[in-house]
């Protein structure tokens, strides 16, 4: 019996004790966001520093200004290569409570459609996910006695927050967290039996635009007609991001955004995607953004200009006749390929100024930036990776993109010069940040067995 | 020493004492937009009737779906005129409140540049100029025992929510209410120093829009560039109904709307009107509107769109990646001559619907709509009563137009064909509808002293 194939049963024998360790994880209330919970975010990066020191890592916990990281390191075969992977400790938050079925820290196991199920906050975003990692690499060095690559572990615990600590801590500690490779563990399956990797996210670029007219309030009967209305001006501002076929029309703003490969494109139709079902699950009939575009490309390669928030004037119930003084709206752009975020805020910000009459004014607040990721579709580890889930579940590995932003993938490219795959087991109905969040007990299984594999494959 | 001297004299005499009932009123909340607010908006009726009682007239409370009315009666001497007195005891919101000085609900004198003020929500709409005339009638009942015309009063607790009793009420008590003609106060004077009647007044019509597109708030990574953004949509409505030169765009918008005469437009021209200060006052520079009309033509006779509200997506501090299921905007036309406040509002639906996408839908909430109104210019009573106010101030009275609306002007006409004569007391700069509402004392003490003159001369 191969070494792997040694591993992947010991991960199959161990599978009642994973599931307790996991749940002792999960009882933890680590919510980032709240302060309330400081001691417990600790308390779950020292029980995965013990979890990780027992199997054999060298792990420990490492105080930041906010909650500690957890770093470990494990040795591997000579000349094997060196994956540094990455998850997260802390959790979202549990409002609204009274919509959970079952306490939010006590880890529930339901049966559904015959499919067994862990239900608690942090099942699938990033504890279960995490920890189907760290028994891989447990039942690798039960064993075998060791780990097919040299591994080093980064776990942090203020995803859920922004991670406010992690630019600085991946500065300080950049020798010693630098590998060949990232395995990031915080994305979803294609559907429930077909894996992924995703190989791009699109970045982000964030800003807030508040356009100053009259230096206060004015009643419409008797300035209206006569007094700039700084919601007329945000409005055309707003709507002036979009031509008719619903490009952005800002300057410069496709700069670095290349067409997506026609293999590739060949591969996303081949992969049953239905922009009818995806738009019917939200109420919506028609693709509302670029003309001639898939749904798949809308969403995962082409950049967008979305208005998150608009207000200005009376807002609340009833009706007040009034030319406010000022209006605001907040406006992200998604970005791919080689867009520079900064770029982009500037050219937005002469489309602002373009629009703005002579007599107002426009002041803006930052919000976040980071361009976006993409993996070369042809680099060796990807291609070594996807023929190892494919084994696992006995379907071709989907090699997808996501709509999101992923900051640490960024980071890690930016920081440390290191490309990540990012392979996760988690389903779009997991509910993560909502009420009733839940892990397959098939995700948390395969997954391990996935990465018993994954490790195996970047080894040879 | 003449009747009417007398009563002018009480006026004087009463001074402190009126101030310290219009502060009594001042300081009920009676905002009526806000059904919190439904027992404040009583409790004001109430102390209008207790106080008309006091006097001598006949007052009651009288119940409507909303907030009740004040209808008051005196006799006045044979063969005299009959009037009636119209003024509203609501008043607007308080919001922003952190931008008030004082408490909004505590009135408060302040003198600035040797001038005292009444600081206060409602000081000037449009408590303290309905005080005006209840204190001139006090001084004439306690000077002469009488009026010098038969008086009517009607004070509504509607006027800044869209007055959705008003026409029925007029409708069921025509014969109560129907005078000689209506004196409504809730204007303002030319300038500082300059009494002034209005004669024109723009109608209007007011709606909120609200776009519906996906059934819940997306996440914009997920969906952003294929799911419809409604704030997107709304903006392109929004900036869609005007055109480069600032016409409205509705279809048939300005049927009805005629050219100022020219012997009008002359008065006007010789009102030594600056539209540089009028702009400047408000931070402003440039008028806004239609291009190649003078700032008085702008907002005394040519009608106007303006979105008063705009709200969606995520407003508070930060930012939230939402696309949200819907955005809502309030928008209100101001109207003159003849245009249709009905035909106005079913274009603007026709112009949302156009552009409405098709998996989209919207609703609408219906406000205030009032046609606009036209005094002849050769009225006598409007002569006498510009002599008389000519008098009080030691200026010639200005004949005017008004921007705002004040429906109950159409309401008088169409139900009771009666016409109105408004006069008021009001100042550009009282920040009506803003924080720090302030009406000067001066116009309280000689706004009483107009009204004792005016319903003398109206009896001559």
């Amino acid at each position: 019996m191969s070494k792997l194939d040694q591993a992947l049963e010991a991960v199959d024998a161990n599978l009642d004790g994973s599931l307790e360790r996991l749940f002792e994880l999960l009882r933890i209330e680590s919510i980032s966001t709240d302060p309330a919970y400081k001691d417990q975010c600790s308390a779950a990066g020292q029980y995965l520093v013990d979890a990780l020191n027992e199997i054999g890592f060298d792990a420990s916990l490492r105080l930041t200004p906010g909650h500690p990281m957890v770093v470990a390191h494990h040795d591997g075969p000579e000349g094997a290569p060196h994956v540094l992977f990455y998850g997260h400790y802390d959790v979202q938050p549990v409002d609204p409570i009274e919509l959970w079925d079952t306490p939010p820290f006590e880890p529930t196991i339901k049966e559904v459609n015959g499919a067994k199920r862990v239900y608690c906050r942090g099942s699938s975003d990033d504890k279960g996910q995490l920890m189907t990692f760290v028994e891989a690499c447990r039942a690798w060095k039960q064993t075998s006695g060791g780990l097919p690559c040299r591994v080093s572990i980064l776990f942090e615990g203020e995803e859920e927050s922004g991670s406010p600590s992690l630019d600085r801590f991946l500065k300080e500690n950049a020798d010693e967290l630098k590998a060949d490779i990232a395995l990031v563990c915080d994305t979803s399956m294609w559907d429930a039996d077909t894996p992924a990797i995703t190989t791009a996210l699109r970045g982000m670029a964030s800003e807030e635009v508040i356009i100053h007219a009259a230096n206060r309030d004015l009643h419409s009967g008797y300035y209206g007609g006569a007094a700039q209305n700084p919601i007329h001006i945000i409005s055309r501002i707003m709507s002036a991001l979009h031509d008719e076929s619903g490009r952005v029309t800002l300057e410069g703003f496709y700069d670095g955004v290349e067409e997506v490969p026609d293999d590739i494109k060949k591969q996303w139709a081949g992969l049953g995607f239905s922009a009818q079902d995806f738009l019917g699950a939200i109420g919506l009939s028609m693709p509302s953004g670029e003309a001639n575009r898939s749904v798949l490309e809308q969403t995962w390669a082409r950049p967008t200009a979305e208005v998150n928030g608009i207000t200005g004037g009376y807002t609340g119930d009833g009706f007040k006749t009034v030319i406010p003084a000022q209006a605001s709206a907040k406006v992200s752009f998604r970005l791919v390929g080689k867009q520079d975020p900064h770029k982009v805020i500037e050219a937005f910000h002469k489309h602002v100024e373009a629009m703005l009459p002579e007599d107002c004014s426009v002041s803006y607040i930052g919000h976040g930036r980071g361009p976006a990721t993409q993996l070369d579709y042809n680099m060796p580890e990807l291609k070594k990776a996807a023929a190892a889930l494919t084994e696992e579940w006995g379907k071709d590995a989907a090699i997808i993109a996501g709509g999101g932003s992923i900051p640490i993938v960024g980071d890690f490219q930016r920081e440390l010069g290191m490309a990540s795959l990012m392979i996760g087991y988690a389903l779009a109905d997991d509910a993560i940040h909502s009420p009733n969040e839940k892990y397959e007990l098939k995700s948390f299984h395969k997954g391990a067995r996935s990465w018993a594999r994954v490790l195996s494959a970047l080894a040879d």
